[in-house]
């Protein structure tokens, strides 16, 4: 199994993904108890900040390891494909 | 307990958060199994994207009954008070 | 030419929708004058936002007319339509 | 004046920015002559749209040459600063 900079501490990101779940179970229970669709709407959207947050804790540990190591170890190619994939990530994030 | 234009078909919005509870567990599972970051984030695009999809269904359930009423049957007020909740959540989606 | 809720009162929409185009131009001194793309990116968020409040201040005065008359005076079919259309804007507001 | 990696090419952002700055004058045209609220919305979103890709190729530029250099060049503790810098720009862009 490949090893990434978050392998050798995962608590930190699982925490965070467990909330997001515990949110997600929040909003079912909130259609079940026929809440009203504007305050679902809101928890919908402290879900996805939430979510977000991961992609950014993501995102900066790959900037300074991933990212850094090819720039440090790889080819001018392989650093500047490294960068691109990152850059394409955050551009689906900006369309999610 | 309150009825909505939801609450007698609860099934389609139900389906579509399970299913994104489905995706944030499996985010759980590519962190515990060591996938490449990159391949996370692709993930966490999908799963605010899903998101967001419920987020626009309910707002169309929203605009289409809850918003509709208060411009039948309440006060010119009322009516633009119930516009102006639903922007406002809008907004917030816009930000997260 | 059509009338529209806003034509009456076009000002406040072309103010702020000028005030973005000044952003812009902004931008673009930036880069003439080399300034650091960090700086760059910040007052590229501050555009972004101005322009949707520009759109959030035009999606509550179409909700509160141009669908609120559709559901008023339009067949439930128009209606329908009529909120379909607003949420499908919001969609791509969403993806932008 | 400080140089970075875009100054010696700027024809590229610029033509983009003032692509943009014409998306926002044609806004204005479109409130001028009563267009439909629903069109002047999905033009909006072109517009992020436009705006957002600036941002995303300063963003690649920025990470291959800025953080790259800072990375090769500086310490360790500069390397992480640089990264947290941009990481924080990418979750202003989020936001807005």
């Amino acid at each position: 199994m490949a090893q990434y900079w978050y392998s050798t501490d995962k608590k930190a990101l699982q925490t965070r993904l467990r909330r997001v779940e515990g949110q997600i179970r929040g909003l079912q229970r909130m259609v079940d108890e026929d809440v009203y669709c504007i305050d679902i709407l809101t928890q919908i959207s402290a879900s996805n900040k939430a979510l977000q947050a991961v992609a950014v804790e993501l995102l900066e540990g790959h900037l300074g390891h991933c990212v850094a190591h090819a720039q440090a170890e790889g080819t001018e190619e392989e650093a500047a494909a490294k960068v691109k994939e990152a850059t394409a990530a955050v551009s689906r994030l900006l369309r999610s």
